[in-house]
């Protein structure tokens, strides 16, 4: 008899030689029903893997991530299967899982294969998968491994085999195909119900571009056809958002190459956008007592050694900027704390001055490999909604809840509704690792957890998550498609007021260190942007469209009336365009629905006779009525209010 | 006989051989007693010298350059003739007259002089002045010249002759000194009726540091004892007003070594002051037209070789950046102009689209010396007020005269009254120098003329003072303290349209290349913030202020009043603080007048119950008495409102 742990802590004894998918009926049959995969002892097995000694048993279903590995994994074998049915001679090398779906990397010889062929491959998939052919798993001696593939002349799984250890090699068999493989399966093939091939890619076998290139075959799988429906629509809304392609509609900033890459060049449209986000956030850090600042984008290398910075990035930056002096060396500043520790250092203070909170919204530049930029997600310069809080010790908890506050007004003026939270906190073992008192890691740690209680927040404690110099909270926030981002960093620093010798006088007239916050409620304006438009298909909250409203003439001859409405309009402090030109109205109003502007107002002979406009909404097909100026103004005051969450710093 | 002309073209007819001064006298004995030099065919001669041939003669006066610089170079001899006398021994090098004073450069042997020893100095350079002694100049042979410093042990004057060719050396007398000289002098050293010493100085003879240091004696003089007075009255008021004294006083802007030299940090009351004027101009430009971009701080070398940049500038700059990739070099961008380019170039443009303004608070790099800086007027960063506008040549009359409007609401809201303006167009004999057609040329400088005439500028045209690439219109602001500063250019841009082969769709349906304009009416926020402060020595209109007021409690006591005097203000968009320090209400007043707090608000007992504020107004000592914090309000108001000028766009 042995004893199964079970993830609840709950222990069932069974008699040794059970399998998984055993002990999985034995807790329900309809759980059963849903398990994909199992692990033992923290490692993949087989369900049909027998169990032979006590041990902690982990069964996988769809909803969790080894699951969805495990059903790729398979789907992958399917697809090996289906290519080496329709592609005699193909020569397999590797086919693991990824993020929603999996690969295979084939050397198809003198054939091709395009989309064009994904049809009757995918159906062939799914005909063997409708077979329900359980997988195999049986280890074999290197030699016999060696063997097989020599035989088939494959030489990538031979080469694989060459580099593993006699006795823990392993085939896997369902139906009449056989792979090498180390193990984790579905049941059988008859839980893959739906496949897509998504596109084929050249692969350099290895990733070594002097191998050769093989090709590679991305597909997906699901364990229901209205899953696979769901992930490609989701797909379509995606590449719909993709905010590089928003940016282009919404004429909100542009790349050059001559300027360089991952380099954004912001268009009006979107330095306005820009500057309103920048405006909201710069009225509420007034509120909450933050001062703004202003340092260059340079800094002498010897900064950057103070810091610590140079040591850690140096090689993998942009390089040193030398001038016709010997003795000069700059650095772009990947950062902005070094400056303001400089700032901080230029006046004595006493702890009545403290905390004293620098706000600045730096652009710092770092150098990323070209085929990592992404849009601005990804690049070389970007700007920081950057603040440093230098406070006492005592003023920790209630600094950090402040943050807190100003992250969550953030969050919620944009529609960020679903976030959680991970406080990142030493490795009580790993003392050696930390700098800074015990004392105060406790104070901090406490202070992170306190604040993050108080605020109800939804959080995780992560131990040995904490960076060197301090504890820190992260908000991970879910946008409109579920995708997860991170966004939002509060960061305790014990490191850079020693680094640069900071101090204040306390209340017993000795000298003490402050403690630096690091936090940047939008993390970079860039990324921020980016993710808002993925978030909001670029339909943003109202308060901060660049353009609230445009004015669309019926004809040229009511340009002065539409002039009177937009002037009316500014006077309410709403912005507005006019749209004069000789179109036909249906023309004007497709236009303006792409371009987002979230009220079209029409105007012609009846709304300049009885001074009106005609409203329509975006995304709404009908039209508001005929409504005077000011009843519009309200209309659009009321709308902003609904939206806008109350700050009080 | 000769014809003598005179500066305003009249012609008259003497007998060879009649000196200057007798041409002066004969004009009119007025005008003679104030003539202190002259030039002859525009060499410079003595006003005793005889014309011989027909020629230009023009008599100079203390209100010439020339006429000022006679006066100095002549004390310099007389300088000498005092240190000879009272430094037995002293080997003279050179003496040049500079800007307001002279210098002379003397090798003392083992004698020093200090400050202490000047009052001794000017007192016998006065006796000497009181002789009246003409300056007799007379030819002597370089062997002459040579055995009168050989004799005297004078390497210094002997390796200048050496330098001279025989034939060209003169030698000037008056009193009992001699001094080797080429010219120009006053009628004698009577003129000289006031002087003072203002410094010395350590400097190496002919400016090698290899070379022995000599002493540098800084003086300067006057034709009259109060205009010696008005003269260090006006140094003292420039250095209570010095931008880098002021700038620290009220907490504006620091440096530091670690971040750089000429790189400034702005502290929160600086940070607000620019953002401040940043949203002013803002607004302006808004309502002109203009629409904000944001750029990278970088471009890649290839940005600037397009543009010229890096071609012109490239070795005496900050150098180039590398990556880790081997082909790629960034530059910090030195101005804004080829990423407006890029901008640009991101859209087809038709004319119907033109002009484009795109303006940006764009912070460029420029290297200069470490000797060179100097506070925030030569810095090696600053943010210019830049803007680019993009028109057909038809549009340019018109978009010039805009620009003009905006610069003069900017001078006119800012205090600056008193401006002249420079019209730089082609030289006419030197087409070859110049890009673009004549055409072109033609109507851009006609344009800028007329825009001046039309807005009635106090403005000169100077031929030949244009760039290679366009025609210009610079403005020189004078300040409080007479100094003259240029602020505000406009530039009209061939070059970079080409360069970066900018076009626009014309109403013919052909591609043109549009013209661009460079303006800046601050220049730099940097320098325009200095010359603000020391135009004004820290007292801003109040609408710039960053604090308008300052609430002083007479006791802790009144803290809650304080606070909501401090929120009705805040209320009324009213920029203001409390200080509720435990200080003597007399010692707050002190302070607050040297932080230049427009109005102090003084609250007490009698303000609490009354719902009053006790109103000081910096600068003045009577206090305006007891008002209701509304009314306060209002004077506030209607101050800013005396100051502000309109500007409708």
């Amino acid at each position: 008899m042995i004893n199964i742990t079970l993830p609840d802590g709950s222990v069932r004894n069974y008699e040794s030689g059970i399998t998984a998918m055993d002990v999985a009926k034995d807790i329900s049959e309809g759980f059963a029903r849903n398990v994909l995969s199992a692990s033992f002892n923290e490692s993949t097995i087989e369900t049909s893997t027998q169990l032979t000694t006590d041990g902690n048993l982990t069964l996988y279903t769809w909803n969790d991530e080894a699951g969805k590995t495990a059903f790729r994994h398979s789907s992958a074998h399917v697809l090996a299967q289906a290519l080496e049915q329709l592609y005699p001679g193909v020569k397999l090398s590797i086919g693991p899982a990824i993020d929603n779906g999996f690969y295979y990397d084939v050397d198809l010889g003198d054939q091709t294969i395009s989309d064009k062929d994904f049809a009757a491959i995918e159906k062939r998939m799914l005909e063997i998968a409708r077979g329900k052919h359980t997988f195999e798993l049986t280890s074999v001696s290197k030699d016999e491994a060696l063997a097989k593939y020599k035989e088939q002349g494959n030489e990538y799984k031979v080469e694989l085999i060459e580099n593993l250890e006699d006795g823990t090699i392993t085939f896997v068999q369902h139906d009449t195909f056989t792979d090498l493989c180390r193990g984790g399966h579905l049941p059988h093939t008859g839980y893959i119900k739906a496949v897509k091939l998504m596109s084929i890619a050249g692969a350099y076998w290895r990733g070594d571009e002097n191998n050769k290139q093989l090709t590679r075959v991305y597909g997906t799988s699901f364990p229901k056809q209205k899953d696979l429906k769901a992930y490609l629509e989701l797909l379509e809304e995606a590449k719909r958002r993709d905010h590089r392609k928003l940016g282009k509609e919404l004429e909100l900033f542009t790349f050059s190459k001559r300027v360089g890459q991952g380099l954004p060049l912001w268009l009006p449209k979107g330095a306005a956008l820009r500057e309103r986000l920048e405006n909201f956030l710069k009225k509420a850090q007034k509120k909450a007592g933050y001062e703004m600042v202003v340092t260059p984008h340079i800094g002498q290398k010897e900064l950057y050694e103070t810091s610590g910075h140079y040591a850690k990035y140096g090689e993998d930056s942009f390089q040193p900027i030398t001038t016709p002096a010997d003795d000069e060396e700059f650095l772009l500043k990947p950062m902005n704390c070094p400056h303001h520790c400089e700032i901080y250092k230029s006046g004595p203070w006493s702890y009545r001055d403290l905390p004293k909170r620098y706000a600045e919204f730096g652009t710092v530049y770092r150098y990323e490999q070209s085929g990592e930029l992404h849009g601005l997600t990804r690049v070389r310069g970007f700007t920081q909604d950057d603040a440093h809080i230098f406070c006492t010790p005592d003023q920790l908890d209630n600094e950090f809840k402040k943050v807190i506050d100003l992250v969550l007004y953030v969050f919620g003026s944009l529609g960020f509704d679903n976030f959680t939270a991970q406080v990142s906190v030493r490795d009580l073992k790993k003392p050696e690792k930390y700098i800074g008192s015990v004392e105060n890691w406790e104070k901090a740690e406490n202070a992170i957890i306190n604040a993050a209680q108080e605020k109800g927040l939804d959080y995780v404690i992560e131990s040995g998550e904490a960076a060197f110099y301090g504890p820190k909270l992260d908000f991970m926030v879910k946008d409109a498609l579920g995708r997860s981002w991170q966004l939002g960093t509060i960061q305790v620093d014990y490191n850079l007021p020693e680094r640069f010798e900071l101090t204040y006088k306390g209340s017993d007239n000795e000298l003490h260190q402050p403690i630096m916050i690091h936090r940047a409620p939008f993390g970079s304006m860039e990324r921020f942007i980016a993710i808002l438009l993925e978030h909001t298909g670029g339909n943003f909250p109202l308060w901060l469209m660049p353009e609230q409203a445009i004015i669309l003439s019926l004809s040229e001859k009511y340009e002065k009336y539409a002039e009177k409405v937009l002037n009316v309009l500014e006077n309410y402090e709403i912005r507005a365009l006019v749209d004069n030109r000789n179109e036909t109205i249906g023309k004007k109003i497709r236009e303006a629905e792409m371009k987002k502007y979230p009220f079209m107002l029409i105007i012609g002979e009846n709304e300049e006779k009885n001074g009106t406009v005609s409203v329509r909404q975006h995304g709404s097909k009908d039209d508001l009525g005929s409504i005077s100026i000011e009843a519009f103004a309200e209309v659009v005051t009321k709308e902003i209010e609904k939206t806008l969450v109350v700050f009080n710093g």
